[in-house]
């Protein structure tokens, strides 16, 4: 039975919280937010203690693991201050907006390869899972290309937009994720993004619309389409195509129901409007994998540097939509 | 090079007569019509010549084969006087509605196994040919059970339906060929008719939807259901289910367009309209199995005999939705 | 928070169990089984103590509430006995296999209108019941037809099929309930069954494979195809075909992949494997609505007469097939 | 009725000139090859005559239009004599591998606007023709976002690879076309090539996969990918995503069967194996709409302009390729 600790009682927070709740093997000891009211809610519905302060829930002995969940600023922070205090750390993507700040935290804590685990709730995703699983028993001979599409229902606020870090640090980040998953390390990386959307979101410096090409290691090429905003819901599709075939995941529906009619046929539900729901399964998977991680002291499927990796290419992005030149990456 | 004359310049004759006019080893020699202005019309456009009679039709030298598309009542007659006169016919089913005239006929003509193939369209569909070539491969076993769903868009006229032989008759009639076709001979059925969406239907002594099973000499099970009106479009649909696994022929489509929006996504259009539409490659087919029948002496596809048979599940299943009784043929 | 005691600890009654146990509105009191070491285990696994017989567990006075997921011929004494000592009562289907005990049953614990919920899972099924909401919206306009496909994946040992009471009333009770769930009261049935799977299940006197269609009170007509052995999955599909159109349950997946290859595209995983995984959602739906009826008063959508009603129906249909005749039932 | 005459009696050729003999308002005048055996073949076979020069056949009165189905090195002189000598001209794609010549070709006889219909086949699928008339009449609301798949079922021998302009003029030429046909203009082209499939094609100086990422005038992205190689056939897909919603235009097969069984379901046949199959509706849909704009003088729906354009946006992509940056179009 493994005790947790979490830190940010947010929307993403009670997901996870919820599930610890429910797990066999996990307990919810205690929990922290900056504002009181999450945490006291947190405690009222799911039992925590409702934790005085970070060194309050990282002292205490019946914490053996914690949940960064808060926003992405305090992540360096809490990742350290919870390496140092010797308890594996399960931390939301992404690790922080900046690369430096990321590479000097590893700097600080990687020394004793210490567990921690990123959010990249997509690799845990039955569809996309088992997907990999087949590419990688060579279902489809060599990768040749991936595509991927990712589409959020509607676009964020104009603020939440400022302190994102931008499109491709904040939802592109999980397809940069998959692209690595799927065809392994990416050498090159062209984008072009675009303002299609919200007005606001362009005056705020930003895209809600992009297209990335991008080149493996391997030699396979990747694509990327984003949009912030899909009428039909929360449109997540995988295609991997190869020498052999081709595998592709597709969207997720509630029901099984198809309807026929005069104007139309086959016609099904909206797919599962956001990540919550979507990746609900993906949740409890990765909360099982922490456990096992903790339990076996195995490496999680995405660690620390996976994190880095990813924001590395959306820093490539970036700069490829900002010059119109090709990016390589060593 | 088969010279041709058809009888019956009607909408059926027409889609015959275009098919022949366009066959590159057939020629429109002849055609015939009671209404003088439909075979003056199919004259005109098409380019046979305008035959004054039946028999002027039929003692044409260059007329080596016919086609009856003329109306059933009629059927018998010219089946009959086609054949001795020596010409290979092809006949729109039904063969007639009287079993007793339809063994009649076979008595008069039979004797020298005259070529006479009936216009079991479905047969030829490349889907359901498919379909029955892969079960025949033994691809899923042995057959255990077929559910066959047929469905028109739109209701006949009353006056029709009351000429029409019922519904059992005249759109069954299709259903229980198919299920010979993929379930081999019948040996009990078992019918409930329902007068469900036109009142005139039913005061015409007919009924507008139904539904049976059947059980073929195999063992196996097969289902049809039958509806007078479908909004949808022209339902047609297959499944046949054996001991390995299952194949299913679905409806077509004019485009493979998916719409996908708020209220609904992978939405195709509504499915083909009507027989001309839907079967249109299998008249193509039919006429040149026909063609390769008259050239090389084979049996065809579907010949007099299962007209026959056809005929028989159809009064069987009016007896037994008449009684609620098993109908058990020898 | 229902305090729930439970008779039966085989494998639906652990599925029953854990759901409570899961559940946030309930609490697993105590379990009873014939087999001790059945009750034990459970107890061990989920915590409720080990009721020595089912008076113990009847008159513990934490047990608010009652599972009866024994073997079929106990459920009526375990109903009756639950229902006097004042315990709302969720019974797996069958009720009983005879009518006349069940009819008995009813007089006597009946005046009182107890709460008796039926096991019927498919009503709970998200797809199920989105269908029957749509339809009973009227999205289809009035119901003509209903086709149910329900095919388990591999037969039953011929022991068990001994003291199921049949194919009719051990597997289509459930389609019965399908059929009265979406085209209402049944008014006329006709049934033919098969043996084509295994020779032991004709030789024990039953049969693995059937037809059914049935006239509803409304006029709709409906199908219902089944075997003991499917080669692809749990096949468990619904149609059903109004006035102005069509809706279609289909099979579900684990996964959305789609595999494409030289030999075939579009390649789905096969269908879930059995009711356990099938309607995994539909028993924790069960569950919470089994515990609306009881804090709220309410009659659960599937009740005690609904058990007797499908029942009827599969007498019907064994004496359908016996006959070959149609059975009216008033 | 149009008398045609066709230069190139090869693959393509052969396919035009039947279609041409089939049409009721063509006539098949003559034919030109300077492969002497390819004509006298074509002229066996579908009736024209064979004619002995260029001169000679469009010198003929009767041939009042022609196809140029020739190798590409040819197209632009017979286009020009063609022009000059007062004949619409149907040109397969592409006008030439040279912009230069395409622009020096279109300075000498553009002034009189003269009919040249290019033959860009994919504008008369009627999924893709259908796709377009629906994005236009708004149903997605603006368009956003353009996805197109476009993968050849195996890769050409290294000497037509040679000779082709390489895979963006020869391939992608069609996927450029549709780019312009669904989100209008481009402005921007990024590219990225690769050799994964045939080395003796990289050693030919080609690549045999891509993917590029472009701008529309309008502001929409479009993304492309290609393959020479891909085992289930010939993958020609395109989605177009808007504001309100998406439109899918997906492969098309031989068959509408699905088969099930224990190691997958749904499972379809692969899809049709290229061009000449795939696209033989829109080949015929073509010769009409030619015929209709020499009958009318109305503009064709593909015309010397937009080949001019396709190799513009190919040129494009290869500098893109080479250099690593975005291409903008004036």
């Amino acid at each position: 039975m493994v005790g947790f600790g979490i830190f940010g009682c947010g929307r993403i927070g009670r997901v996870h919280a919820s599930n610890i709740a429910a797990h066999p093997r996990a307990k919810l000891v205690a929990c922290y937010d900056t504002v009181d009211t999450a945490s006291a809610s947190m405690a009222a519905e799911l039992g925590p203690r409702q934790a005085r302060s970070v060194e309050d829930l990282l002292q205490d002995p019946e914490v053996h693991a914690v949940f960064v969940t808060s926003i992405t600023a305090t992540h360096i922070d809490l990742i350290s201050r919870a390496v140092r205090a010797g308890k594996p750390v399960f931390c939301e993507k992404p690790v922080d907006l900046d690369i430096a700040r990321v590479d000097a935290c590893w700097a600080e804590i990687g020394a004793t390869n210490p567990l921690v685990m990123l959010g990249f709730n997509r690799r845990f995703d039955p569809s996309f899972r088992t997907l990999r699983d087949r590419v990688s028993a060579g279902e489809i001979g060599g990768v040749e290309q991936v595509v991927i599409t990712s589409r959020d229902p509607s676009p964020p606020p104009a603020q939440y937009v400022a302190a994102s870090g931008g499109l491709f640090r904040d939802m592109t980040i999980h397809d940069f994720d998959m692209a690595r998953y799927l065809a392994g390390e990416i050498v090159e990386v062209q984008a072009m993004g675009a303002n299609l959307i919200d007005p606001a979101i362009g005056a705020a410096g930003d895209i809600d619309a992009a297209m990335l090409i991008m080149r493996a290691a391997s030699g396979a090429l990747v694509h990327i389409n984003n949009s912030r905003r899909c009428a039909y819901g929360y449109d997540q599709r995988i295609e991997v195509f190869g020498a052999a075939g081709m595998l592709q995941a597709h969207n997720r529906h509630l029901t099984t129901i198809e309807a026929w009619g005069s104007e139309r046929t086959h016609a099904m539900d909206p797919v599962q409007d956001f990540f919550i729901a979507r990746y609900a399964e993906a949740y409890r998977a990765e909360l099982d994998h922490f456990i096992d991680c903790i339990e076996t002291g195995a490496a999680p499927l995405a660690g620390f540097a996976d994190g880095r990796e990813a924001l590395r290419l959306a820093d490539a992005a970036l700069e490829s939509a900002a010059t119109g030149r090709s990016v390589r990456l060593a």
